[in-house]
């Protein structure tokens, strides 16, 4: 593509202004021209993660969100509450591509043999800026996806499944040998059930509906309780006394259910010892790695000294462990794309369709069973 | 010492009842008599750390203690609220002796070389009911004392001075290069400060008055702040970006302050940076020690995912750091005991003091210039 052809695309961007609004457009672009190393990709498909809404609306007031702009081309306009726009200081004034995976055909190449040997392959990426209709990446980022398997599919095969693989290599690293998750419906809580079916791992979803304990328990989970319900902190002490569970995957981070976990842990853990006036010596751990609940998380500390709440990120576990294992985990992502790692969603949205005010507030409340896929050229 | 001939000694007991209420006595308890390779202490001096309060008052209201007993065996009665009750479950019904640290006077031994060795020493203890005019311990337990140093210099060469270098040791373990120290004019923080400039490791004392500003700042602190002032927030960003502390030791526990350093911490790193929605990627660490706040503590998690919070006891850094360390740490003590790891105190009490209603309630308030120091034969 020579400048005097270049092609324009679309290209979905989130702008923080100086006003504490964020405005979510679509912007017209130049299709990008792939370096010597890169492919240049025709976006089939990116879901709207959890992940993502955090760049996409910088945590704006969706209730108040606002549609403007014009049919082809509309606008979500939407106000930052005080501590989302201090949060948001840094970002002020650019305008941001959004969307963390995607995948699509590659259409063009650079000039080395990695980039050209892409060509007409379907593949997924973790790049960032995928609800676009055209991305160009490095050669090495891509992952092939195994024939037969279209860009629909290998959409979401990078932050679910490696998240997903990542908390169980978490716990193995770390010695523990069972699992605690919580918003345990969820599309990546499924898929968690399903790893720790594979593997053999006692895994105890928690979850906040009995629609949901259904949905989970049909799927062959054993331990699935509601968070809702009297008995819940009596269950889930009895499930944690079952499982050895002492680590937990958390995606609310408000309130006080990360306590709740680490007080149930430690009665667990306790129960028929002798008093120790620092609780036992048994380190009890809680990783938050989403905030569907924005409120302050609250540690009532009434389980000893030995516990530890961290935020838990995929990118920082993955730098950790290194290309080998990386490797390895999207290797057996790839091998299972359409059953053990296979996301399901609530529709598909053209790049128009996700400015819909209804359909921002339908993904923006990243309940369980709304989760859509973007397809930029739909 | 023969059956027949066994003589008495008083011990200090606390007794949590099924009625929810703690009851702090004196029992006259028959002196134990020596193993073959232990040695029996004439107790000198054991101080009362913050760490002895949880096991003497077990969390209970003393601002509704009530004494009782008699002139020479007062006992003191107070209330549990219930989080304490719940917590205390474990030791209902159990009469418990109490003291962490102490030292004293070998006056019997076994008959091991070891234990035969450490006749008429002078030694420090750190093995729990030191409350007491006299206690058995194995030799190997038994820290001498530099020739000259009397038992109320050593009574607390252990839980401070060894947390004090057990902060330091983590601080250098996990990667960071400065502290930050809350609650810091305490004993314990006016020790750390005086081992950071001798280590040359840039330390924050965080502090809740004026006067706890100079007393730090006149013992060659640089960076005191006050929490209870206006600029304290900005003034913390400044000094964290100015030492690149990135982890903290905290006393307090409840409240906002752990989430205002973590706050802090991630403002000095990400100024300047480009936006990173997931925040700085550098790990930013706070250790709970201490609970001088009982409430909840309140993370606002308004700094990314690169964060832990954790309890943080001496005990099992011990265990993790291994026999060679802590020998060098402890030489590290005896050498400085009265210069680098000294105590000061409020006064001296004896065990019939140490149980009047006002002596409980200066020494159970844990504030700074409230220690006192326990003579057991005073």
């Amino acid at each position: 593509m020579s400048d005097d052809m270049t092609e324009r695309m679309l290209e979905l961007r989130s702008l923080v202004t100086d006003r504490a609004t964020v405005q979510v457009s679509l912007e017209a672009v130049d299709v990008p021209e792939p370096g010597p190393d890169q492919v240049l990709i025709r976006i089939g498909a990116a879901p709207v993660n959890p992940s993502d809404l955090g760049l996409l609306f910088a945590g704006a007031d969706l209730s108040n969100a606002t549609a403007g702009g014009s049919a082809d081309r509309p606008v979500i306009t939407a106000p930052l509450p005080p501590p989302a726009a201090r949060a948001a200081a840094a970002r002020v004034g650019q305008s941001l591509p959004v969307g963390n995976e995607g995948a699509g055909t590659v259409v063009a190449t650079g000039s080395s043999d990695a980039a050209q040997r892409l060509l007409g392959k379907t593949v997924a990426v973790a790049g960032g800026g995928m609800y676009t209709q055209y991305r160009c990446v490095d050669a090495g980022a891509c992952l092939v996806l195994p024939d037969g398997v279209e860009a629909v599919a290998g959409a979401a095969s990078f932050v679910n499944p490696m998240t997903v693989l990542g908390m169980v290599e978490t716990m193995r690293d770390e010695g523990h040998t069972a699992l605690i998750h919580t918003a345990a419906a969820s599309n990546l809580g499924q898929m968690l059930n399903r790893v720790c079916i594979e593997d053999g791992i006692p895994l105890i979803s928690i979850v906040r509906s009995a629609a949901q304990v259904k949905l989970l328990t049909d799927q062959g989970a054993t331990h699935v309780l509601d968070s809702t319900t009297e008995p819940f902190m009596h269950d889930l002490t009895a499930a944690i006394a079952e499982t050895s569970a002492t680590i937990a995957f958390d995606a609310i981070g408000g309130g006080k259910l990360v306590s709740r976990i680490l007080a149930c842990m430690e009665a667990a853990l306790s129960a028929g010892s002798p008093y120790n006036r620092y609780g036992s010596a048994v380190h009890k751990q809680v990783y938050i790695y989403g905030t569907l609940d924005r409120r302050p998380t609250e540690l009532a500390r009434n389980y000893g000294f030995a516990w530890g709440v961290s935020g838990w990120l995929l990118t920082p576990f993955l730098i950790k462990a290194g290309p080998a294992r990386i490797a390895a985990m999207r290797e057996r992502v790839a091998a299972s794309l359409t059953t053990t790692f296979a996301s399901s969603y609530a529709g598909r949205l053209s790049l128009v369709q996700a400015l819909q005010l209804d359909a921002v507030v339908a993904y923006g409340r990243m309940a369980t069973g709304t989760k859509y896929l973007i397809v930029p050229h739909g």
